[in-house]
């Protein structure tokens, strides 16, 4: 049930100045698409309600939970069956990551009110492969292939630097933030939200007000965890370096690796991770 | 600009043993309905792109990012406006929370590739009023009116039982958890997700499996912070008392105050904030 959660990972350790090379565990996040069988105007029908970037195991329990909380079903009776799909790239190694969701023939349900809302989603693709595929044809930038380096002293001031900035973190201690640093490790900008996709969303909203895109040579630094459409989303932007309090999930690293992206995580009480693309990193200054 | 990111509300506090009322701040939680209009086959078209749980503040950068990551736009030029949408009930107080964004009118997109994807949400409502009455409605479950109580001491000990529990915690850091404990502060089960939607959902999911909704005697207790649609899902299996490691979201507070379920925050280091309905937390002990 569980043996998807955590999967592991080779990264470059700093620790109060001492590097290494280590093996750590990353928790798992891969798409789930969630279709719904429903019988209605005299036919049974399909359709596809949600793609919800989960960490697999207890898929029953979610795709329920989501059914319930979501209004489409008030019991688990009404659900006649859950059916985990067997995709065709299964023998890939890759996860199928569809699940069918069957009603009851007589179940009742305003499609309308499920369809009214919704959130888009770049995150496309049933498997992280694709994703990461459609991500590389979707993005209009061409990265350049040289690269930058910057010392791992500025690095370790980032959150610092940020903290200093972010005046109304210490009032509620309950906002994301996204900054754009320079090379030289000086502070340019931030932007804020209680959701942290909206927080980039607003940082790269304001670089293409600011004309400074493709942000080859910022670095974006995150206050939270650091999911895949983080990653897609800075990668739309340019941004060939990602720096992040909190912890980078499998799919995250997964695909800053593809695209070549420098992806720091745990960047705190003066020690981080890198798990990508290490050698932006002067790790002799 | 920043005007709205912060919003007042009186909280008791309970640190160390001591027990105060007190002014606090939230960062503030708001819908924001995303309108594209857009030229296609010789007429202008307009569209409800998306509803996003955003921070007030920036929202001309959200929507430019947002439309940028989602690949509908490659730069500012190809947006001639962005429209803040006066609602009908803005001298309610409320604020608008519509924005129509206008292409230019050569701009050629995919619709197809945003309305492939979707998460649905049942945060429906443009103003939170709204998603608050839709919940009310929505929610199959009468509540009682009686209210039992837990001992303050049992709820500062839900963190600590839950890392006890939480195994992969302590491996990946990454992970967010949402446990189940009874009034007497017995540990029930727990759900892990990269996800803090999907934790809640796989937990309400295993919940209506094992029979145990409506759970108007658990308390839910999630170990990152707390926005309004946790509370509506958790309000949805009849939950009565959430506490939480983070801070909530003002819409969380509001919709917490408006349902009567107590809402605790910052439960660590031996002390809590309620945010609403306290008279279930028996202080005496």
């Amino acid at each position: 049930m569980t043996k998807f959660e955590l999967t592991p990972v080779e990264i470059i350790r700093l620790n109060q100045g001492v590097l290494s090379h280590e093996n750590d565990l990353l928790s798992v996040e891969e798409p789930l698409e969630i279709i719904l069988k429903y019988f209605s105007e005299g036919q049974w029908q399909e359709k596809k309600l949600a793609v919800v970037m989960r960490t697999p195991g207890n898929d029953e329990n979610l795709v329920t939970g989501f059914l319930y909380t979501e209004g489409i079903i008030v019991a688990s009776s009404q659900l006649q069956s859950v059916t985990v799909l067997e995709l065709e790239h299964e023998n890939s190694g890759l996860n199928a990551n569809q699940i069918l969701c069957t009603l009851q023939q007589d179940v009742q349900f305003d499609l309308n009110s499920i369809e009214r809302h919704f959130y888009t989603t770049s995150s496309c693709g049933v498997c992280g492969k694709s994703s990461i595929d459609a991500v590389k044809i979707a993005c209009p930038i061409i990265v350049p292939q040289n690269k930058w380096t910057i010392k791992q002293s500025e690095v370790m001031l980032f959150n610092e630097k940020l903290l200093e900035q972010q005046k109304s973190f210490k009032f509620s201690g309950g906002i994301h933030a996204s900054a754009l640093f320079n090379r030289q490790g000086d502070f340019i900008f931030l932007r804020e939200d209680v959701g942290r996709h909206n927080a980039l969303d607003k940082l790269i909203g304001e670089s293409i007000k600011l004309d400074l895109i493709p942000l080859f040579e910022s670095i974006l630094f995150l206050s939270g965890r650091v999911s895949f459409e983080l990653v897609q989303k800075a990668s739309m932007a340019g941004i060939r370096m990602i720096c992040a309090v909190g912890a980078p999930s499998s799919l995250a690293v997964e695909m800053a690796q593809e695209l070549d992206i420098t992806l720091i995580g745990f960047l705190r009480d003066n020690r981080f991770n890198v798990y990508s693309a290490p050698e932006r990193i002067d790790f002799t200054a």
